[in-house]
């Protein structure tokens, strides 16, 4: 299975056109799209969101991934295996907390070259292909790096900022809620957040936080908004106070 | 083949962890997104919608669906089987109005659990697996129902209201329209609107309502935008006059 | 393979409802979402974003083409083989481009209509069993024509107007770069472009155009909006001076 995490936006052609390049290179193969809008150009949100949105998908499986706004510029490609699962895409941090996280991780840069690369669009050209061969099951065409990526390694374990917000107005954080010190409390924009177990133990527009299905921390409002209701922001920080965890 | 019926969007990575769990525990078999972006939250236009959309898919075909504001609450989990078409999803009303339209239906309350439960995201953790079982040909794992759904029996087989507005702005109804009396007279907003029978048949701008694909009454306007044109919006009334239909 | 081309957008059940036919009548068929938000019922621009998109896919690739304003009128339906690609969709100028393009073509006028054929769906009912036969290796359900498409003859070869606006704001023309005289200089709503190679190749900011990856003239800003900053929308004429090409 390929999965495509990427800024594209399923809008327009370049979904597509990729998806045209994983059948043709590897037929057969089903492809999924994880999502395709990550927040534009933004590669430690996006770091954050790969880790937890691939964390559980199946051994074996490969997910191109494209944010990548160094497209054509001298930034490497790498492929990343983190505890059996393949990732092919820019090394800009993207593969950081990914590669972390795993309890074994190799990465490789991409030293293979298309015949035809267009100078900005490495995710059909470049990835893809590359993803497809990883699919079939062959090696990452490129040179085992011992010295992990070249972006993100400075980046925290957990990010205490909105990285997403999804179609109902909720805001997922870079915080695994697993990390959180016991007694933590949380805070946005000053405003305490009590936690909740799920939507429908709160009141409609009551706003809360609460352990989504990646594990993450999450402030919501039984069906309304967060975003509006908390001005929240992807880059809003979040408060965590509390001892901090081992 | 599995459809997905939902009110995620296609934004975020719902729909997508949905699908990495189809292809995982229903391998080969084609996954195709029927709609998602039904009226958030809203289970009774959402039923009528159903109704209307799945009413001519392949017998064996497999509806996956939800549209689930009590997520986590006690409501129940359910399979339907309506005329040789599988649904399931949540026990809110969403399948009150196809199973009751169906010449033969039964129901399942699901009383399998999956080892790991999220609070919030039924549709992953329940919901996939047990459509995937269904489209494996297993049986419902939980008990047949006498009753029907516990929800939406109240509603009326046909909803005079706006259920749905489209990326072009039309408005469909929960009306079939050979349900209609045959002399009916329609408005909505207090004004009337003629019959037409498809867009090319009147002048660009020109409100009217027309039968839609799916046997549905819509209002439309040829090359714009009949929402702002008449006012519409999810759960607007449109007035019926003329004699009933047996 | 089997690519979508429309403006119905992803929202809704019409992209669905397609591939539930071409699932049905095409089994095991790969069905790929090319672009499905080209500007709303307008063939023009439809027409070179159709010649761009689709140049480079598989021999042998079928497109499902439908931007129909005239649909359930009397514009007539085609199969169009262009250099081994194929279409079909409405006879509304929508080919007129890529059959130009191509280095042999040959168009069909299709006779064979559906069971049921709605007034206002024709993609859904007419078209999609049209390119699951194709797919299959059938013989277009119609006649051929000696005298091409209908509408679009009249069309330039390239045209110098802005015929798509994505996701990130950039604007695609109708314009292959490798047409524009050698020494070509670009301007928009009076103010001149320079080219640049690549996003990463100018200060965040600044507007410019560069050759996208489909090979067409693109405005764009790095990391920022070119429809906004350069007040493009379809349908913006591009100033082109220098010699013209042979």
């Amino acid at each position: 299975m390929i999965f495509l995490f990427t800024d594209f936006g399923l809008e327009g052609p370049y979904v597509g056109q990729m998806k045209a390049v994983l059948h043709r290179e590897a037929p057969g193969v089903p492809v999924i799209d994880l999502i395709a809008d990550v927040p534009p150009f933004q590669t430690q949100p996006a770091a954050y969101l790969l880790a937890a949105y691939t964390a559980d998908l199946p051994v074996g499986s490969v997910s191109l991934c494209v944010v990548d706004p160094g497209v054509g510029g001298t930034r490497a490609a790498l492929v990343v295996e983190a505890d059996g699962r393949w990732y092919a895409g820019p090394d800009n941090g993207l593969f950081a907390i990914a590669a972390r996280r795993a309890s074994a991780a190799k990465i490789w840069e991409i030293t293979w070259r298309p015949e035809r690369l267009s100078a900005t669009f490495h995710g059909r050209d470049l990835f893809a292909p590359i993803a497809a061969r990883l699919a079939r099951g062959e090696a990452p065409p490129g040179d085992l790096k011992d010295d992990g990526p070249a972006h993100g390694q400075d980046w925290p374990d957990d990010l205490a900022k909105i990285v997403y917000i999804d179609r109902f107005g909720n805001g997922i954080t870079g915080l695994r809620v697993r990390t959180l010190p016991p007694d933590a409390a949380l805070s946005v924009g000053g405003r305490p957040l009590e936690r909740a177990r799920t939507f429908s133990d709160r009141q409609p527009g009551t706003a809360f936080w609460y352990e989504n299905s990646s594990g993450l921390v999450e402030p919501a409002v039984n069906q309304g908004r967060a975003d509006e209701a908390l001005g929240l922001a992807v880059g809003c920080d979040i408060a965590v106070t509390g001892q901090a965890s081992g």
